[in-house]
C-alpha cells in the first residue's frame, strides 16, 4: 500500500501528456494530492499547489509519485536530486517507470538512511499463490476489450465513482501501473510470472460482503495475440459476475498488430462470456462501454445508439455520459 | 543450449518415479546420455552403465544432468560434493529443480573456477520478445488437453519421432522443464512474465522450411483456471495449423481444482479452434491422442474407438499404438 496523500511530481514534462499518471491520480482521487512539483521547463499543470519539498511535507504529504513519464521510461538525472530531497525530508516515493528507483543507488541509499520506502509499482511486491478456482463472496464485474487501450480502466473507475455516489460498497481494483498509482495499491498484472496470473486476481479480490463489488481493470483482449494469456488469466482468476465490453469505434487494426482486425462486439460477447462461465456459470454481460473520443458529439450518440439496438444492452461512452446506466443493468 | 551427451544423476531417488526426468531422457533421447551416477541409497535404474565422474568424462559426457525429484524440489546436501566434482572434472550441469543451481554457492565458486555452466531450466536465460502475431513459414503442431498432465509432451515428441522415423523435418518444442532436459533447449513458460508469454512461443518456433513441423508443447487447458492464460499464450504465440487435442478418461476433476470437472472433448475442440483460428484462419483440428494408462488394454481399447466414432478423428493413445495415426492426418 503506497501512503497518501501525494506529492505530485510533473519533473520537465514535455507536454501534457508526459504527465498522463499524474492527470489520472488528479481525475479519479482528487484528495490524493496535496501539491505538485515542477521543474523550469515544465509544461503541465495539474492545477494543484506548486510547492517545494518542505511545504510537502508541511501539508502532510507522505509520498511522491513520479507522475510523468519520459521517453524510455528513464529516470532522468535532473530528477534525481529533487527524489533525494523528498526522501530526507521523509516521504516515500513512487513510480511506474520501466526503469526502477531501486537501481538508482542514490535513491537507495537516501531510503536507507531516512528508512523511507521505494515503491516501484511495475515490480510485483507480493509472492502471489497459483490460482485455487474457489467462489469467493461478494460480487464482481470485469472490463473486457475488443482490444488493448480502448478505456478499461476508465470504465471501471467510472463505476467505482458512480456506486461510491449511490452509496453502494465498490472498490476499484488496478491491474496496471497508472491504477496502481491512482488507488495505491493493486497488482501490475503484465509483470507477474506466467503461472501465479490467475492467482495474482484471486488474491486482489477476496471474499467479501455479499452487495460489495470489486470493479477489475482489464487488461489487453482476448483477440490479441501479444496479450490475450494476460487477459484470460483475469476472467478466469476474476471469476467476474458481469462483464462490460469496452471499444474504440475508430481503431482500423488491433494495437501493435497491423495484419488483424478488431473482433465484432458480438465475437467479444461470445468468446468472453464462454470463458467466463467455466468458472461462474452465472456471468453475464451487462453493459457495453465505447470511448468515442475520436467522434464528434452527434456521431458519437448516433454510434452508441445504433450499437444498443444492434446489441440490446446498455451503450455508454462514460466519459462523455457517466457510468450510470452501466450501474444500473449491475441489479 | 544444454551440451549433450549428458551423465543422468539420479542421486538418492527413492524409487523410479522420483527419476522420472531422467526417464524422459531415456526413453526420448537415448542417445542423449553415456551413464547413470547413482549414491549408495538409489532405487532407480535407466539400464544404463553406472560412472563415476571420471569415467564419464573420459566417455565423452559434457553436462552432468540432475534427473532425480526430492520432496520439495531441494538441491540435497548429499548432492553437493558429486555436483561439484562434476564441475572441476569439466562437465556443466543442468537441472529442473525449484531450488537452483546458482543459489548454491559450493557450485557457483566451482563453476566460476572452472569457467563451467549452471543450467537452471526452471528459470528463463533469454530476454524473449512482445509477440508480433506474424504468420512464419512452416508448419505448427500444438497438443492441448482437457486438463493439465494428461500427456501432451507425451504425444508431440512421439509425433516427432514417428515423423522422424519416415523420414520427415520435425522438431519437439520444449515449453517445460522436463520436455528441455530431454532436448537441451525450450522455453521454460511457467517462468516467463505476463507480458512476454506468447512472443517466447513466437521465438521458439519461428520461421522454417514449408515441409518442417513444429511439435509443440502444450502446458495447461483453456478450461484449467489456474493455467488457462499460459494455455492461450502457447495458442496465439505459436499459430499452430494442427490441434492435436488431449485425454486422461479416468480423471474425476480437474488437476488440482475438485470443483470443477473435465470439459467435453466436444468442448475443448470448440473452444481451442475458435482460439487457434484469431491468429491461424486454417487451423484444424486432426487428432485426439487420449493417455489409457488407467484402463486395461480391452477397455482402452473399446474407449479409443468410440471416442473415434463420437468425433470423426484418428483416436489413438500414442504409448499403446505409436503416433502414426496422428502424423497420417496432418497431410
Amino acid at each position: 500500500m503506497i501512503e497518501q496523500p501525494y506529492l505530485l511530481f510533473l519533473g520537465d514534462a514535455p507536454d501534457p501528456l508526459a504527465a498522463k499518471v499524474a492527470q489520472g491520480i488528479r481525475d479519479w482521487r482528487p484528495d490524493a494530492a496535496v501539491g505538485q512539483y515542477r521543474l523550469p521547463d515544465c509544461n503541465a499543470d495539474m492545477g494543484l499547489p506548486d510547492m517545494s519539498i518542505a511545504e510537502a511535507v508541511a501539508a502532510g504529504a507522505r509520498t511522491l509519485v513520479v507522475g510523468v513519464a519520459n521517453r524510455g521510461g528513464v529516470i532522468s538525472p535532473a530528477w534525481i536530486d529533487v527524489l533525494r530531497d523528498a526522501l530526507t525530508a521523509g516521504m516515500d516515493l513512487a513510480s511506474g517507470l520501466h526503469n526502477l528507483l531501486r537501481d538508482e543507488p542514490a535513491l537507495v541509499e537516501a531510503a536507507q538512511v531516512h528508512g523511507r520506502s521505494l515503491h516501484d509499482v511495475r515490480v510485483p511486491s507480493v509472492r502471489y499463490p497459483i490460482a485455487n478456482g474457489k467462489r469467493r463472496s461478494g460480487k464482481r464485474c470485469l472490463a473486457v476489450g475488443t482490444d488493448c487501450s480502448v478505456g478499461k480502466m476508465y470504465t471501471a473507475i467510472a463505476m467505482e465513482r458512480a456506486m461510491h455516489a449511490r452509496g453502494m460498497k465498490a472498490t476499484f481494483r488496478a491491474t496496471g501501473q497508472t491504477g496502481i498509482l491512482i488507488t495505491g495499491s493493486g497488482v501490475p498484472l503484465d509483470a507477474v510470472v506466467a503461472d501465479f496470473m490467475a492467482g495474482a486476481i484471486e488474491w486482489l479480490t477476496p471474499d467479501n460482503e455479499q452487495d460489495h463489488w470489486d470493479l477489475i481493470e482489464g487488461q489487453g483482449s482476448l483477440f490479441h495475440a501479444s496479450y490475450s494469456g494476460v487477459t484470460l488469466a483475469l476472467i478466469h482468476g476474476g471469476q467476474p459476475d458481469a462483464l462490460i465490453l469496452c471499444h474504440e469505434p475508430t481503431r482500423t487494426h488491433m494495437r501493435g498488430l497491423p495484419d488483424f482486425e478488431l473482433p465484432s462486439l458480438e465475437d467479444l460477447a461470445e468468446v468472453s462470456l464462454r470463458m467466463a462461465r467455466m468458472v461462474n456459470p452465472a456471468c453475464r454481460i451487462t453493459g457495453i462501454s465505447v470511448n468515442t473520443h475520436g467522434l464528434p458529439e452527434d456521431k458519437a450518440l448516433a454510434y452508441l445508439a445504433a450499437v444498443e439496438r444492434q446489441m440490446g444492452l446498455p451503450t455508454v461512452d462514460p466519459f462523455r455520459q457517466g457510468a450510470d446506466r452501466l450501474v444500473d443493468a449491475l441489479d
